[in-house]
Order: structure tokens, then sequence, then C-alpha cells
């Protein structure tokens, strides 16, 4: 999942840009949230507060369109609708991408989306989603919340009026979708495969050649044969695209997004403007989001898993260790590389692997080693 | 960790039961809040409610003691005192093992512990904590809030007047501490091993001699021999122990407990005299403490790992597949065994077993698979 699967469409890109560009700033918006406050609902509670969040997902998207429903809930019940947080899909307020933009300026209050889409404000924000051969969903949450993380997080978006929260992961993505078996190192050379970012990077560091496309091009690219191959997410979100009609080989482990964090943006006016107590609440409504999300995506990959076995007859296939041996080595250069951007991307970047290097030991002795061990007992 | 080592001492239980002894039932406590409520704090707010967490972590334990603070630190936060949660460490309102009963009479309002506490109440409790060869850590996350798992705790639970909630989670904890090498599952005969519950059972049937002994009481009878072996959490937990110094061997992976669940017991009566508002703060902000304690857990282990290793020498070692396969197949037997004890624990053997068959096949196949590929690529 990256950057461009969420454009679902030129249509909708131009409608958020288009509200924006009526929106405009921030005193425009303030006048236009004081008029809609007092003619919208009678004053039930005087300190009522409505907000933005503008969101990078599909409207009813499983799983990370979720998300910022779940935190918008349980801020409105817990405040009983003092804090009454309206949640935008992709485009019906501004586009996808521009949710950062128009947080940071105050044309939304805030956002729930992915912090590598802001690449290109600071290369800095991909280590607080996920880099190839990174992080996995609990090592990321360790990292920010106990490793210094949420320190440099918050001096990272500090500089664009943004506060920054992790809300949501959809713990490990998946290799992808294959026409054909992918056995050696020979047979990423002249691949085609969607996966954008770091991961394509790698990809074309193979020989192959990785290429963009949003969730809604995926399927009938395949089926033309413009590509041999996908990732995307994971089998819950994949199955419902169908992909393993066209490429039905299945290859695990994915090395590109081992565990990708979501994450809640606030403009800072508006963060600074919040009571202390409403700030804690907001954090930990966001703690919980993240909370449930990696519930979910656990549990409903696992269930989708056996749906794609058992109805659909897919057999999952494991690259070889040649394979994900040459991949590792290929991605932490690319990922150093990336990480050497500027002063502030090369402190994240240092912090991020230093964290990762101290938990991949633990979480191979532990986790790895039982998981491993679970299989040859009970097989599966 | 289980059972009896949260008996800190004859001393700290005596002075528990003590104390519910002078409390006693509801009414009597009802009386004593209102009167410790007009008398400690003038009336800032006329809604303030004072209620009272009974937990089974001596004070200021590292992680679990931190869980039901920060719980009770959040809800006071967000409500600006108005919610009021005292929490109180083993012996000190109640006995470790005594804050079910507690909790259930009104004795006290709400606890922090680990349901396996109150098998003697019935055996289904364990399989919301953990079971040998059971869920991880995130699958558990998935099989209580997706899977169906809260609606089977609640009917548990609601049985002894308790509203249950997840509140926590050590991640996965270790195989243990070891005087001599484990080579074979020869080396598992005549082992006198501190392993409590289900664990020990499965060591019983391997025939070696598991033992319960409290925290306190392990690193004396490491020294003077009583013992060979013990487990206990994980590198974070154990090191503070010292436990490297008698028993320098360090084996992974555990099969006891690959992700053992804490939780918070509201008493029913309490919880339905809350507003809709303040039950989902309470379900958000336990929500946010298992978050939280996952994110701890995986960070301070893989720190403490890093010390164990690089400062006090310990190189871990690790169970060999033939050891970990009849362990596998010992652990289904015991905990199938366990499973039948009656129609209700049945039940949620049943829905668990269910739930752990669907989740491992993803789980071995995302993070298992992800996690061996980067020890292969990297390396440590």
């Amino acid at each position: 999942m990256k950057r461009r699967y969420i454009l679902a469409g030129a249509a909708a890109l131009a409608t958020g840009a288009g509200v924006v560009g009526v929106l405009g700033r921030r005193g425009t918006r303030t006048v236009k949230r004081n008029v809609s406050d007092s003619t919208a609902t009678p004053a039930i509670n005087k300190n009522r507060r409505k907000l933005r969040m503008v969101t990078s997902w599909p409207k009813d998207f499983p799983g990370l369109g979720e998300m910022p429903k779940r935190f918008s809930r349980a801020v409105y019940d817990i405040t009983e609708g003092r804090l009454d947080i309206k949640v935008y899909a992709a485009g019906e307020l501004v586009g996808a991408l521009e949710c950062f933009d128009a947080t940071s300026t105050g044309a939304a209050d805030m956002y729930h989306s992915a912090e590598y889409y802001w690449q290109g404000r600071s290369k800095a924000f991909s280590f607080f989603t996920a880099v190839p051969m990174g992080m996995t969903a609990v090592e990321i949450m360790g990292w920010v919340e106990f490793g210094g993380g949420q320190a440099l997080w918050d001096e990272l978006s500090g500089n664009f009026n943004i506060k920054p929260l992790q809300a949501g992961n959809t713990g490990h993505q998946t290799g992808g979708w294959f026409k054909r078996e992918m056995n050696s190192l020979e047979d990423f050379k002249g691949l085609k495969i969607r996966m954008p970012g770091l991961g394509g990077e790698v990809i074309r560091r193979l020989g192959g050649a990785a290429v963009r496309l949003s969730g809604g091009e995926i399927y009938q690219a395949l089926q033309s044969g413009a590509i041999d191959a996908t990732e995307w997410v994971g089998p819950w979100n994949d199955l419902a695209l169908g992909f393993y009609r066209e490429a039905p080989l299945y290859y695990a482990p994915g090395f590109h997004e081992p565990g990708a964090a979501l994450s809640i943006g606030i403009n800072l006016d508006i963060w600074n403007s919040l009571s202390t107590s409403d700030r804690a609440l907001i954090k930990f409504a966001a703690k919980a989001a993240n909370d449930t999300s990696l519930a979910e995506y656990t549990f409903e990959n696992a269930r989708a898993l056996a749906t794609l076995k058992n109805i659909y007859g897919v057999e999952p296939g494991f690259f070889s260790d040649e394979i994900m041996v040459t991949i590792g080595r290929v991605a932490e250069e690319v990922v150093r590389e990336f990480g050497q951007a500027d002063t502030q991307t090369q402190k994240v970047y240092d912090s991020y692997i230093k964290a990762r290097n101290a938990c991949r030991e633990w979480t191979e002795m532990g986790d790895g080693r039982y998981i491993r061990a679970r299989k040859a007992a009970l097989g599966g």
C-alpha cells in the first residue's frame, strides 16, 4: 500500500482541490465554523466544538477507513458529543494526498493518514509509517512510545504546524500476487510489479520494473498484462479486490511494509487551543484506535486467508532464503541512502535503525521462534 | 509468570485479608466512600466519584504495575479528576489473589490482574490470559475484539457480577533460565523447574518436577539448588531479579505463555451505575493501556536482552525442533483436557482454539516468515 493507490480517481482529486480552494486559509475557515456551529444545532452544551478530520481513505474502506471513524466515535461518546469530529473520506473535503497541507494551514483541523505520503515535505516522515526490512507493528509502537520516536516526530511535524499521534496499524503486509513462480533472483529481472515507494526502488535494483498504480487501477492492469504482479495490503484487503483471479500465486513474506503505522495529525493551533483534558482524551483515543486496528487486521487477515485457501484454492508460496537475503541487503542500501537526505532525516533514520536493531533480536528470539515452533508442532 | 509469584509473602496476604474483613460487603463500603468523599476534598465537581482498583501487582512493579496506574491517570486526566480511581498494590487493600472476589462482592470497585488467577472459579478464565501453545499477544487481542471472545468473557465474568476488559499484555514470555544445557527431551526428566499452571503440567508429563514459587522465592531456590531452572516473564522483568547469576543459560522460545493478556474487571453494579459516556471512557482507556503495555514490553525486553548479552555475557540458547514438537503435542493434550472441565469452559475452549488455528496460519505466513527473513538477511 502506498502513495498513489488512494488516488481514487481524477474526479475525486479535482473535487478535493476545489473544496480547498473555496475554503481557503484559516480566517475563512474559522468564520465558516462559527456560522455552522450556531445554525446546525441548538446549544445543548455551550462548550460544544466541531472539528473536521480529513483522511486519505476512500469512503467505507475496510480497516483503514474504520480507524478514524472509531477514533471519532470514541471522542464523541466519551464527551457526550461536546467534541464532535466529523470524518471526511478522501475527496470529500480535500484530496487524499492533501490532508497534510490542509491540516498544516488550518483548512482542516486534523487528518488520519499514513506519514510516508508526506515524504515530499521531508523524507523523515517515511520512518513513521514503514520502510523495507524495518520494524514490525509492535516494534514501531515501542520505538515511538518508548524509544524516542515521538519526540523526533513532534519536532518534525511541528515544523509544519502539526501534532502527530500513532492511530492505527495494518500489521504485516504480504509479498504480493504473481502470475508466475518466483523461484530465484533471476525471476525479478524484467518483472513488472505494482509496488510504489522504497519497496519499488528495491525491485528496480533487482532488475524489475516497479510501477505505481492506484487501488482501482490494479485489477485491470493485471488483466491486460500491463503488470505481472502486485502487492497491496494483506489477505483481508487483497481478497476484496479479487487479485487471486488474475495472479493466483500469493507469495510471502513481504519485505516492504512489515507493519504500516497510520497516524493522526492535528493542526497545532487547534491542539494548543484544547484543554489539557481534551488533549489527554485525544491521545488515549488514538492509542485505543491503534490497539483495535491491530486486533482487527490480525483477525480479519486470518479469516480472509482461510477463505482464499479453502474457497478459492489459493496456496501461498514463500520466497527462498536466497531471495530474501538479497532483498534484505538491497533494502538496507536503499533505506540508508534515503535516510541521508538531510540532517533531520538522518537523525530520525539513526534513531529508527538503532531501535529496530535492538528490537529485532528480541522479536526473533520471542515471537519469531515461538511462531516457528508452533507451526512445527501443530502443522498448518 | 503465574498464580503464586504475586504472593509477595504471608504478611502482605494477611494484611490484605484483614482489610477485606474490616471493609466487609457493599453496604459498609458505600457508606465509607460517601464519608471519605465529603471529607477528603471540597466539592470542586459535584459529580466527582472515587473508585477503588485493587491489583495483583507488588508496589511499583515494572510493566504489570504500570498498566493500572496508566489507566487510572488517563481516566483522571480526561475527566479532570471527576472519576478518580485509586490504585492499590497487592496487599494494600486486599491480597493479590483476592482481587476477583473483592470486586465480585463490591469490597472493591474494580481490579487489574490476570484472569488465570481465577481458574478456581472457572477453568474458562485461563483462556483470557494465556495457555500453552496458545495465541500470541496480537492474536488474543483479535479473538477478544473480533472473534467472539468478549461476548463469552462477558457471560463468564457476568456470573460473578463482573464486567471484564482487556487492559495489558506482556508479549511473549521466554523459555526460562537453566543451570545446564537442554539438548534433548531426556534433559527434562527429573528437571526441577519453577513453572506454575498448565505449563507446569506439561513439564510433569515430560518427566520433570514443576514447582510453584512466588517471585521473591525464586532466586534463593536457584541458589540453594532446590530448583534447576525457572521461567518468569521476559528479559526486562527477569533481568531485575538477577536469575542470570545462578542459571546463566537462557532458553527460547517459551511455550507456556505466548502473550499473556492482563485485564480489568469492574463490579457490575458499579459498571451499570456509570453513564454511557463514562463506560465508553473506561473501555477506551483500557484499550489504550493494552496498546501502551505491548509497546513497552516490546521495547524494554529488547533493551534488557541487549544488556543481558552485552553486559552480563548471556548467550541465548534455543530448544531444538524435536523438543518443541513434543512440547507442542503434550501441551495440546493438557489444554484439551483442561478445556473439557464443564460446558462453559468447553465453549470458551472451542472458540479459543478455532481462533488460534485461524490466526496461526496468517501469523506464520506474515510476521513469522518476515522475522525469520530479516534475521537471515541482517544477522543478529
